[in-house]
């Protein structure tokens, strides 16, 4: 225990806290247990994680068992980069367990790599796979910085397995129920050691988690969309709260009374941008959400819109929905070129102009003289709304109007997205009205929280929509203790 | 020269000639001539080259002109790969020539990536960039080998830079129309030396050339889209048979006497399938032309069919132009992983299933009791077909139509286009209702021609349609001399 | 605390606890303090880590202190390759701690690359270089994860820095002099904050460390010849349980109670092996004490030697020195190839011969019809002395005698050596006559413990000469208690 | 044919001639022919060429025949890196050829990685592997140029293959002969076609090039070091101006008219410098060459010295001669750090000390206080022995002499050394007591071309002795034709 005068020193010391930085925790998840087929286990993973790839860029691993132990090949890059075939087919086990994570900068990261793999000397090894973020993690650490523990990555990931590790008792799955006692926010996670796979989701289920089928195995999915990449069959998701245990193809489970208790509150915004379009989240198929959402922005549409242009490539959905319910056609009027290279842009005025050319490109034809609408799911510094008004404008568009199928995203997730910077959501929180100023644009319309709602078909308290409406789920008796964190909001 | 007795034996020999192999010529062109801007000529290249990325990945490389003379940077790869940031800007030249190359595989092909330099003792060393394949090449090959010549790469464009090298006698410009006298085939090309860019096409102005204008200087690009991605203004193409020299910003031109004689072949292929949808292919936008054909499709469209889906994401322009004119609604049902590593597939039974799934996933919701119309801009083996055939039926799919905006790939292309080989026109030659039988679709319609012609708005005579119909536009006095050359389709 | 049924079942599960596994802990450390010369302080670490590249060729690392507080740069490969100069320039910490570490195979290692670091969320996060092994390092294991705490790497230095952690109570200082009490073996290590550097050796000394001065900057250096390649001046050797602190460029240090009391065991095997020969242990230059020890084996020599021949490279001082004592002439007859590849060596026979050949070539004429001596500073398992024997007899040599500069190694070492199997050490156990029947040499003589002492200077009992005698130096309280622990052997 | 006028513009126009530019062809060849053996010739030739790496580490390749025809691997880097191990056994073919080339900056040098292969339709494709440098090149090179030739490397190899290829007439022995009637300077060379491997030696003998035999296979390598390294027997030197045939493990041999003519001059500076040391080259073993100039210097020693260091590692050889025909001493008194990096180094005054610091490093006690004689193989630019001077005179020797077991380097090399620049051999060229001053030494004594033609054993007759002397050996009619060509020195 540390003397309480050095306690006082905190909030100074905050820019040392690496937990208060700004996460990057997209993340994404494939176990598969108890494979028998032709095809390896570590291939098999190898396809699911690519079906997941969307969840995560950075970096990826998988952790399985051989002759010494339990361990695990991880890498910086793609699923396609950091695992040769030769390695992957290499691996004889039968289970394995991968997760793919966002893209960051900075190589340092390689230690928040995951699976995390906590080693011990009883053969009780324990590997772990987490997308979310804990909203409690800075308490959680400290706490177990007080009785000694030491981090070596900078992750909430490890505060995670070091409570599960030290919780533990007789069982994993005992010390996964024992975890939703006290740690607060989003984890749909997996857990693996030599003889199985534990997964579960927090209580709300802010992060999605599904089973699926392959022959004898079990595969523990983020999305819907890796298991139709392997060729599983889609059994249910994991409820929010649930402890699943698959052993030797066999899965039990239960939700212990900690996962009973709380709201469920799925994160609206994988709706909105997050999963793949093939995906279904909660049994709706995620492009339809979208193309609904799309649809209930009909009445907001100025009537004077002569075309409609989908930002390319994450506005195609909502505008196909709003083309359709409006009759007002949609066309493909910029052209997005995969190949172009940012990084050798400079700043500075004089690249200004090139910057956005290089990416897009108008088909001058098909907007000269017309008022255009050009949709996106959503908006956060309204830069590429911004390059494509001035090029669309250029190319002799008459007027330009914004429509962002989601309302403006006003607060910092703390349950597992990438928490915009402060200054990135300043435009936004000021008023839509100056938000359109900097874009140039001739109007720029939202939809509602009742068009997603309606969207979705999913009931407004079984969302967690904090990122628009600064609703946080979470104000837990915990926060009160909390020392120098600032990362929970109170609830309002 | 050769003694004659031993010409007799080429035929046997032929497997040796590379000439004879399948040409993989696909490629795209960019050159800046004179450039006085912020922003380094060789940067403006660099960016260029990634808007013509899609004419060439394999390999890439720049030509200019430093202290030591005139040099070449190329590898494999993209140009995002090839090139440093660092390299780049630390090229001062105001002139640069650039290349972008088809993919093949063989690091062995190295020796053939462009521009190619002649290297010359008295400060006129040559560097080419080309586009097009000669169809003459054999005999233009054999011709310079029995004179003594070495070729140390086996792409025609060495020979194409051999012939104007030695016949260059006072001018470059002079050496190039030489050379529309003996050479057959596509080129378009651009030639670089100390002082100047001679760009020009082939009298059939088989592959396109564009010339545009930043600043002080000019640039010839492959396609106009090129030019926008730098934020250049398009002036005008270069036309068939035209040899255009830049030299200090100002241009030239000629059409010499053998440019002017030929008949004008434009390569319908460019609108089908090569071409940038936001490019203008002789002032059309090549998009609204796929468009068009698809709308030119509405009255073949089977009357049952209640969904027309894109195949992703070569279909989608002719996919919208069919479903807005028969009014049959039009959605993404299947989506595809960009992210989905093919290199990882093994051959054999238990992987056939995986190869399509991995890559491409129905919308079951979109599909399930439907009858489907897909979309899809040409056809050759039909591999692609049969997968989302087979995906959307496992979907649900009551009928597949498979709808191909092109004619079907008949013969093979002896001007630029990688030359299908016969195994894989087989099935497409034998006919259309064997194919249909192998992707396993309900029906299979192709557009025709006319479909085309009335898309593109070009007059039949001035398009090369031989890869459709046979109908190879040369077939000149040079063909009755062709020892062991097969290349060249007698006219029919 | 686990209970106590499950420990039972520890020995079963021994293959699963990494710390049983053959460890390769040789290492180097260069720390630097308060550097404010014109060469970044991070250059000159580059520059003295690659002074130390011979005792560590996987991996390196550099901690030291940013905007965001402690943080390193490490990677798998040499100095030079991890670390690119843009890199290295652009770091402007004052104050570095650096590491290189031994060759292994496998990426997995990658997590126990070093420095590591605990992440504080108060500001005094800590970082660790550390060269040796800890004998007890699976008991303190142990008890670490009874408490709950969880390891990510598989290195004894996580061990150590967890307690130092916990134990820091109101100083790094007062924690390091703690762990005096509680861990046995070998460590040479420096601890780093945001404002000081704490460096320590054992108080056995197994390893050694110095300290030197560049301008205002304190340096500790496993090495004198790394304060030599930076040009900084050697000023004394850290003690043997010696705590030294360097702040602001002021040093301090004492020498805590449990730094006192054991005896000093400085490693002989790196008088014989592992220093450079540039180097300066214990005042004496390492090449010369290596040159006496061949100087002590001129009685030993076959009177009939007409040739004595250096192992390249690691006989050169032994044979020297035997040379001069005996008036016996030395030659470089076996060239070695320093770009010999052995990976693309198969097994088999038919690269039997070829796998000598490659990387030994002896020179026939200085070697035919003589009798030979060849020299080597230490054996093992025999391989080399077998090559160059068989190469030299197939080149003339009526005889080979084998003169190693050092005892038979017949004893794992516990404190910083990677431990050879025990299958490679049975030939050794054997006997002297089997190993030179393996050999196939004429005779196998061996240096004396006794012409090591007179080589080294010192007295026999400062030394620690377990892997020559099986006398370990360590044999604590502590050992009674292992459970499941093999690694101590008892005290003889 | 360039008309006349245009030919005198060529003088000015000299920087654009890369053949005029510092040539770096220092180079290794390794062939073998109809190999049977259980090892792959591939990996034999692997083995080979890493047997001749230190005659060239920019690049490596091989040619050989396989279903589509004479083709070549190739690649920047050494042996080891070029090739994965993969690759090698994946090539069936009995016969390769192979060569390593010097190290200069550059990828564009890509383009002059041997073997070169002239491509043919008839199936008679040729590669070709040099080492050595054509002293009339330019002139052949422009003849060529002027009948139309194009040249795409910028290497004489090119010339030479070429001329090869042009006047093979019925045979590659044929046309190999004529090439001696007309290139001047020095090749040592092997071409290779389906059937065959033909090498040759120009009439002087300028390079190396011997033959061995492996079982049924013939082997033609550069140096005698390379046939050990694979188990190959020597069988004798390939003669000046001989031409050899290997065909299906057969040799025959003949030599033209225009091999006998010339009078033979090896390259001295083999002895002295570029052979490895457990090489023999015309019979004598290299290594004791060198010891012999050596021992050779004994009366030139100052009788003073206390001590002779070898200058790490190229004096080792004639200092060992030095020591032991003087009984002065000789130890290893500087360590060469052989992981030091010299890309980190910056220029500036700053980094000047550390520039020498970082690769050497002297053993104080060894050299403290007493007059030592460093000794090296041969001097450019003197930079090494400053360093070496300024570092021991810092340790506190009392006296530096500098003995060079060679002449000064006086004058250029036409015949396939890198030419020194002129600014390199200024400071020689002025006087030894001038290039004393600059290294700072007391003395700087020389061996004198009677103390190399001792030590070899060769007649001074034999040699070309030309950079010592300035005594070119080709003094030819080509040479007053030259137009523009600086290369050929007159003969004096």
């Amino acid at each position: 225990m540390l003397p309480s005068q050095e306690l006082i020193k905190l909030p100074q010391a905050q820019s040392f806290n690496p937990h208060l930085k700004r996460p990057r925790d997209h993340c994404g998840i494939f176990a598969i247990e108890n494979h028998r087929g032709t095809i390896p286990a570590a291939e098999i993973a190898f396809f699911g994680l690519q079906g997941l790839q969307h969840r995560g860029q950075e970096s990826t691993g998988i952790a399985f068992v051989d002759s010494t132990g339990l361990r695990a090949k991880k890498g910086m890059g793609l699923v396609g980069q950091v695992f040769s075939r030769k390695e992957i087919s290499a691996i004889e086990a039968n289970t394995i367990l991968g997760h793919v994570r966002y893209s960051t900068t900075g190589s340092s990261s390689l230690v928040n790599t995951q699976p995390l793999i906590a080693h011990s000397s009883d053969g009780h090894s324990l590997a772990i796979a987490h997308n979310g973020n804990l909203s409690n993690s800075s308490v959680l650490w400290q706490e177990l910085l007080d009785q000694g523990q030491i981090f070596l990555s900078t992750s909430d990931t490890e505060v995670l397995l070091a409570y599960i590790y030290r919780n533990r008792y007789r069982s994993i799955t005992g010390s996964v129920a024992e975890i939703m006692n006290i740690s607060r926010g989003a984890y749909s996670a997996a857990i693996m050691d030599k003889e199985k796979i534990v997964a579960f989701r927090d209580p709300h289920g802010f992060r999605p988690l599904c089973i699926g089928r392959l022959g004898d195995a079990n595969i523990f999915a983020s999305e819907t969309c890796a298991l139709d990449s392997v060729g599983a069959t889609f059994e249910r998701e994991v409820q929010p709260g649930e402890i699943v245990l698959s052993s030797g193809g066999k899965l039990t489970s239960f939700i212990p009374e900690a996962g009973r208790q709380a709201k469920k509150t799925f994160c609206i915004f994988e709706y909105v941008y997050f999963a793949r379009a093939d995906s279904n989240l909660n049994g709706k198929n995620v492009h339809q959400v979208r193309k609904a959402i799309g649809e209930n922005l009909a009445g907001k549409l100025n009537n004077n819109v002569d075309l409609i242009v989908p930002s390319p490539d994450s506005g195609t959905s909502a505008a196909m929905g709003l083309s359709e319910a409006t009759g007002v056609p949609m066309d493909w009027a910029v052209y997005r070129n995969p190949y172009s290279d940012r990084t050798f842009i400079q700043p500075g005025q004089s690249y200004r102009e090139i910057r956005a050319q290089l990416k897009y490109n108008p088909i001058t034809d098909l907007v000269r003289g017309k008022s255009v609408a050009i949709v996106d799911d959503s908006i956060v510094r309204g830069t590429t709304a911004r390059h494509l008004t001035r090029l669309l404008k250029k190319a002799g568009a008459s007027q330009i109007h914004i429509i962002i199928a989601s309302p403006p995203y006003l607060h910092p997730c703390y349950y597992g997205i990438d928490i915009p910077l402060a200054s990135e959501l300043a435009l936004a929180q000021s008023n839509p009205k100056k938000m359109a100023e900097f874009i140039g644009a001739d109007s720029l319309i939202f939809a509602s929280l009742e068009d997603l709602y309606k969207g979705t078909g999913a009931n407004k308290e079984d969302l967690c929509t904090a990122c628009f409406t600064g609703d946080y789920p979470l104000s837990s008796p915990a926060n009160k203790t909390i020392r120098g964190d600032q990362l929970e909001q109170p609830k309002k």
